[in-house]
């Protein structure tokens, strides 16, 4: 049978396991499409030709149509679901949390996990190197700003989880790999046991 | 009299005028409060304590509740409304381009127009020079997708203007302070003329 959707994806990307989190919450089935990120499989011209022209993914494919963005996929597939809060504040408020995800978070956190882990730091540009200390520094903030607000809040928004603990989820939940220390983070700790007790969890690795 | 909403804001920011453009094609009256970035007025423990822990501007105030990040307070103000598509696909389709703005155009395009018209290049850090090449290649892509999209798309989506239109326009329609030529990209120049022609358009000096 082929599924509605198919998430074109490389495995070991928390933006990409953000999509199958919120597929598997919401009990929605994905064909899975994988690319090899460190070969370069997406930026083939016939993938910026036919999946994404930006030459990232995830991208998820709705029948005939693509959405790339980790939280516009996830916030399509839970469009009127609890996971979109039905407050109007409180959805902004979802929003502010997954546009810092992808702005204050990502970049620092997501990136050395990629670079020291994937990449390896013998192979990383001078550049690159150059920022280690700056992205190092951004993402202990990031760390911290969650863990302030989760010393006083259960979730990121409200009383039950949305997308906003989806999008911060996946990432901080492999810090170590970018060499972050969770241990100084308690209440993010805290909050990791409670996003992966969620009835209906997938692993990354799943 | 008081204004529901307050905008606490650094004006020639193009993420603080997306607030300002929104509000004022809505029609909605907000009250300006500013704070000078250059001398670090949003890092002061007071502005930390009672406006934004994260210590960034644009922070839209609402009665007593602060929403930080620029397109999720666009997305609280215009929720609703024309400018938040009804359609499924089409509202996750605007959240796309507004992630991206927020992932692959702000961060070079924004960055670089700060680093050398605001800060100035003498002033830059060995660290912040040595990532001015990447962020100039990085944001000519993110014009060149764009410009791609609007040479067969009036708009970003839909047939009409969208959050994503706003989002973008912020920092493209001053790219030239960040070292980028728009006469490369017809179609974001035919754009920009089209956002700017909106009823209610209100320029970032306004």
């Amino acid at each position: 049978m082929t599924e509605a959707y198919v998430l074109h994806e490389y495995s070991q990307s928390g933006n990409c396991y953000k999509i199958r989190l919120t597929a598997a919450l919401l009990g929605i089935a994905l064909e899975r499409r994988g690319y090899d990120i460190l070969k370069g499989e997406t930026r083939t011209p016939e993938f910026l030709a036919n999946v994404n022209a930006n030459g990232r993914i995830p991208v998820l494919q709705i029948v005939d149509r693509s959405l790339p963005e980790s939280n516009a996929a996830c916030f399509y597939l839970a469009d009127g679901s609890s996971m979109v809060p039905e407050d109007r504040f409180d959805r902004a408020d979802m929003l502010r949390w997954m546009f810092f995800e992808q702005y204050s978070h990502e970049p620092n956190v997501a990136t050395l996990r990629f670079w020291l882990t994937f990449v390896g730091e013998a192979a990383l540009s001078e550049a690159q190197r150059g920022q280690i200390e700056a992205k190092r520094a951004a993402g202990a903030a990031a760390l911290e700003l969650m863990d302030e607000h989760l010393a006083a809040n259960a979730f990121f928004v409200g009383d039950r989880l949305t997308l906003a603990d989806i999008a911060l989820y996946a990432y901080t939940h492999v810090a170590d790999g970018g060499g972050f220390d969770l241990g100084a983070y308690p209440a993010v700790q805290a909050w990791l046991t409670r996003v992966a007790a969620t009835p209906g969890y997938v692993a990354m690795d799943a």
